[in-house]
């Protein structure tokens, strides 16, 4: 597969780490990014620019976008963007973490232009991105992830296909919602252990391996009580992806109060000026006094 | 330390497999429990029965408790009980999850009676009482808590001392906290998957590692996706401890949404018939329809 071109749309953090591993890889890359500053390093690094999603397409036998927000999402497929230019038999694959409905949308369209379309949202945050050990969940035509399997094992470690057109999106949006009620948890109970005046050290070493223990308690829990609040995985971005959910939650007729209790608090923290801070600022919350 | 009698006053579930540890680990003990023939198994096998706490106290040098609500525990170490009967000298220790304040009053009372407390509740579970893997989590003076290290041990592997008395069940509250905001995390995140039509084995591959990772989303999730309600740790144990853990917290200033939120979804489920299935039928909530 290593002749193949791989157009890239976002060079944002997580982008180019992505794009490094994929040129390892001994891809062939052509760039866009909305602001061309951030892909000035990963040109001077052997990336082939390009002026426009459309020019991207038009060069590519694979399509990644790594975009912000579902509407960006929107954009680059649509008005007259990758699904328009993008040569038949193409594959085009959105990694960008986003609506499970657009995924659909993007996959029915792509059909009929004759593309391969997958949804395939990542886990791991900048640090997996950079080290190629991205958690990867597909979805769309099962033919299609296999196919774009060397492609993802540049990018990731553990690849899993999830099922047709926005199953990828839908997983990643599980994973999100888990998160969202385990970070108020975690923040309460550490809040807790400081106002009631505990060695917080000795309350991690008696609660975090057993039946309170999690991810967040162990990586984030620190961070909370050091006040370190740096991203990590920013605020802002876990308003967008809580936001997604909760519509897709919605309407699907299911009910989510933890998923919209953690929107209320991180949407006041955000309006409070923490939306360039790490999730653990949820912390912050708690020890105002 | 083994030719000290002790004293345990509670023969429930967790009581048991402490008492069987203790004996085997050569202490002789005396036992009481409000319903006897919850006791019969124990007697058969060596324990010594006594008529009520009063009996147990004076015959014994260390006085352990386990028994439900702070209003047994108020009870066992109150009105003619524990602390009138214990020979000067005598350590009583509650292991029930409690109210940190009433560990503080009965440690004061205490006291004044020359006696040594502690409170030291515990975390593991039936399984891990039976097993002597218990995490237990030691308030009261750091002398007295060294003394009984060795009692501990005949039950526990993970035994931290917290502090002053009542640590030991804050810490405890600051694990049930951790638990209840999470628990609403993992259900709403695999209803959300099963509403998407995915397939949770696969969601659980890719989520379950991650960020999103945690104690109860390994061991209750698949629980919840069997459809196996059985405890466990009951619904009617959490929304007491949750109850403590509230009043806790808001005796200190601590404003707790997630808390409020699990414990109100756990009352409805109590409400609604579920108050002795295992905590991960919260699923049931999201299920319905």
């Amino acid at each position: 597969m290593s002749e193949k071109v791989v157009g890239f749309i976002g060079t944002g953090v997580m982008g180019k780490g992505m794009i490094r591993n994929l040129m390892k890889a001994g891809y062939s890359l052509r760039v866009y990014n909305r602001t061309k500053e951030k892909a000035e390093e990963l040109i001077s690094e052997g990336a082939d620019w390009r002026n426009s999603p459309a020019a991207v397409a038009e060069s590519a036998d694979i399509v990644i976008t790594m975009v912000g927000y579902p509407g960006d999402v929107e954009s680059v497929y649509f008005n007259d963007g990758i699904l328009d230019h993008a040569k038949s038999g193409t594959y085009v694959i959105d990694m960008t973490t986003s609506s499970p409905q657009l995924a659909e949308k993007i996959s029915t369209a792509a059909k009929k232009k004759g593309l391969h379309a997958l949804d395939a949202p990542v886990s791991g945050g900048d640090i997996g991105a950079q080290n190629g050990t991205l958690s990867i969940m597909v979805g769309g035509e099962e033919a299609d992830a296999k196919m774009m399997l060397p492609i993802f094992q540049a990018m990731g470690r553990k690849i899993v296909y999830q099922g047709q057109a926005g199953s990828g999106q839908h997983t990643k949006m599980a994973n999100q919602i888990a998160i969202a009620s385990n970070m108020i948890g975690v923040a309460e109970a550490l809040a807790y252990a400081r106002y009631a005046g505990l060695d917080t050290d000795k309350v991690m070493e008696s609660i975090e391996t057993g039946a309170a223990g999690s991810w967040s308690l162990s990586n984030l829990g620190p961070r909370m009580l050091k006040g370190d609040f740096a991203p990590g995985f920013y605020i802002k971005h876990l308003i967008k992806d809580e936001g997604i959910a909760l519509d897709s939650a919605k309407s699907m007729g299911l009910e989510t109060p933890g998923l919209s209790l953690s929107k209320e608090i991180y949407d006041q923290l955000a309006a409070a000026g923490e939306e360039n801070s790490g999730t653990q600022a949820i912390f912050k919350k708690y020890m105002k006094k």
